[in-house]
């Protein structure tokens, strides 16, 4: 069984040694397609006498897959590989950014002005007026990607080594979609006031503090003191970034269906970080009848074994108090909001729902419910992935809003804000051009982050 | 009185609007002649009727000389001083670094390799094998440049926001001349344990930790323990890239007078972080007789005032416990070094020095003495300024050593690695070269960063 398509994330580089026979390649060719993988590029790397050196670019399923290939190839007449490379590994090697000069040093001239004895001049006039760091060094546009690599992915508590690859990446869409110069800090240690207390302490050089992939319930502490403590706007991705594209997705997916929030009942599967953020922006959307579920079930007030975040959320959700599972709460819901795992959403708790239902199924990479099992029964349908239509990914805000932030000089991310960052990226799309399968913008949209960017920095305006 | 020579480090550029008549420009260029700036490009920015806009780039001595500037050529008949901007600021606004991209994020299979879904697996393998961080992520080529602002240049207690600067242009020069990326960490705490722990914390994505301007005692403190805590190499560059140099300069000054480390007497003016260091490297080299001497005079056992650091001092230096200040320090010394402040040396004390003394007057902006009065009657003259011959700067040290252990995956900066980069430093002059005026390879000669890095690295290779 291979239903996991080939993908770019999963492609491999063969160096192959092939006999320079008229046959051999097509050999090799139909090989990779009788496993499965997709072929891409297929370049020649140098003659030996008699043999073709070619390197052989292959998308597969996964590292199952890429070994099959290797190994069948391994097996054919006049094929020897030499050599099977990752790409992805390959591109990861040495890491994935760098810190440049925006100016030459190639003289004394140069160093004289970027460094001694020149500098002294800009540091005296920041000491002198300490707002001045905002023009005079890259505060006003570095933002620190701070993790502690606890909620990584779907992968939890990796440790902070592990979870570079992640904030390198964010820091590349932070620089390519919002023009932000983001610089991952992952730490070692997960205590919660040792984390406030470092993040404070490496505050004056930065413009912004993003928090990333730090575990709940820590993650909701941490970040209301450092907003509290600190005089730049901090940012917890995983809550209010999932929570603005997915208000987002559901302001175009209820032009579709016809519905005011005002009027729909709202399921939450998963109310952790994520779970938690986007419940509170849909009440400020306007919905009220909002049901949330934990592993254990519906989250109402009778129940004894919930945290006090757990409880909080009970004071904004559930005001009719019923009790139960997904059948229970599913049941006559117009919007279901997964953030929880794979697979916990049936084809019989759609058929439950009210008519034109919402799903948004946003566990990664396995969605609540596949959408090709959804699509007969649900009138819009989103997920994290980029292989199916709508996907939901935190990429539409974070770069516009911290561009929007910065050049506000915001100290805080509002409400308003936040929700003039939904509208904004919502409203990318044309009203004429909303449709089911189109309720959110491509990730390559230019134009989303510039308007959300705008929009924020109207807010922040408007804030003041 | 304008003995202060003019430098890129203060000049403005002008922009005039000018009559366009023949001997306007000239006037304006002797006017500028006759305050003593230094005229660089003279561009046309536009025509306008019977004016012309130009802007003239002019070096001053500082501040003072470049608004006397302004103020003579307002004065003068057909020009208009439209505007005057300070090159150095305008170089400064927005930072000097930024965070950019090693590889392009144009589309879907760049994000999918880059960052979800594909990082996963490689956040997976570092998971499984920390120190695959070196190979997978920047770890192994990124530097923190940590300061707590308290010991910026001359400036004394500036703070973090104001330390920036500087920060940026040495993570400037880490990556012109060693290839590295260094980003700047400015601290909003003084706190010995609090910096320690900080440090410790943020230490997951970094390959080594650059302190710098940190002011003494702390300094020590906290570089040891993060010596002795930390697996990746800690150095205070104040301290210890100083020395390097210091002992790169002597060791071919010693081969213009023809004497050895051993046969000389020393005295160390300044026992702050830069002369500690600089001592216990002298002593490495085989110096054996040194005088250190603070403000109030000559280090000796004696004395009852001093703080811990400077007794241990006492342990090392002064071996016959003499007593004094500077007359009594220097009477016989074949080698004077200064990290102390301006002129605090004077002719007569050179003329009680042994026959063909060194002086190395490192006090900066201003040195112990200034070389016009040094040079009748001294052998070898070397400061910290780029406008005298033989400057002693540690940007000669830190690129290429942290390049060395970097590349090694040292994990400590041992006395072995220091000296090695030393000699290199000094070797990078060929014997037959070395001269009285040339001691000390040129800051832009890029052979310096690739001979310290080798001689690191081999250094390290037979430190195991």
């Amino acid at each position: 069984m291979n239903e996991i398509p080939t993908n770019a994330s999963n492609s491999i580089i063969l160096r192959l040694r092939l006999q320079n026979l008229p046959g051999i390649l097509a050999s090799v060719v139909a090989e990779i397609g009788r496993v499965g993988g997709n072929i891409g590029a297929i370049d020649i790397v140098r003659y030996e006498g008699d043999f073709v050196v070619r390197d052989v670019t292959v998308e597969t399923s996964g590292t199952e897959q890429a070994a099959e290939v290797a190994e069948k190839l391994t097996a054919l007449n006049g094929v020897t590989v030499e050599h099977v490379s990752d790409r992805v590994f390959v591109m990861h090697l040495g890491g994935k950014i760098e810190v440049t000069s925006k100016s030459p040093l190639k003289t004394r001239d140069d160093l004289s002005m970027a460094y001694t004895p020149g500098v002294a001049r800009v540091c005296q006039a920041i000491h002198d007026d300490v707002s001045k760091a905002y023009n005079l060094t890259i505060k006003k546009n570095t933002v620190a990607i701070v993790s502690d690599g606890t909620a990584v992915l779907g992968m939890g508590d990796i440790g902070p080594e592990a979870a570079m690859p992640v904030m390198e990446g964010k820091a590349m869409l932070f620089k390519e979609f919002g023009g932000v110069d983001g610089f991952p800090i992952c730490l070692d240690t997960k205590d919660t006031e040792e984390i406030i207390k470092v993040v404070k302490a490496i505050a004056p050089g930065f413009g912004g503090i993003n928090l990333e992939d730090i575990s709940a319930p820590r993650c909701f502490e941490i970040e209301q003191r450092l907003i509290n403590e600190l005089d730049i706007p901090v940012f917890h991705d995983d809550q209010h970034g999932t929570a603005v594209v997915m208000i987002a997705g559901l302001i175009n997916a209820l032009k579709v269906v016809d519905k005011s929030p005002s009027d729909i009942k709202a399921v939450v599967a998963g109310v952790g970080a994520a779970g938690t953020a986007c419940t509170r922006m849909m009440r400020d959307l306007g919905i009220n009848n909002i049901i949330g579920l934990d592993r254990t079930g519906i989250l109402h007030k009778g129940r004894t074994d919930l945290n006090s975040s757990k409880q909080a959320y009970c004071d904004i959700s559930n005001p009719e108090d019923i009790t139960g599972g997904m059948t229970e709460a599913i049941a006559g819901a117009d919007l279901f909001v997964g953030l929880s795992g794979p697979n916990i959403l049936t084809v019989e708790h759609l058929k439950t729902m009210a008519a034109d239902p919402i799903v948004f199924a946003m566990s990664n990479p396995t969605p609540e419910i596949m959408p090709e099992l959804a699509w007969p029964h649900v009138a819009v349908m989103a997920t994290g992935r980029s292989d199916y239509p709508n996907q939901l990914n935190n990429v539409l805000c974070f770069p516009g809003l911290f561009r929007g932030v910065l050049d506000a000089r915001a100290k805080n991310i509002t409400e308003a804000i936040k929700m003039a960052a939904a509208r904004a990226i919502a409203e990318t799309i044309p009203d004429e051009e909303v449709s089911a399968d189109y309720i959110i913008p491509s990730v390559f949209d230019k134009n989303v982050a510039r308007n959300v960017a705008e929009a924020v920095n109207q807010a922040c305006v408007e804030g003041r």
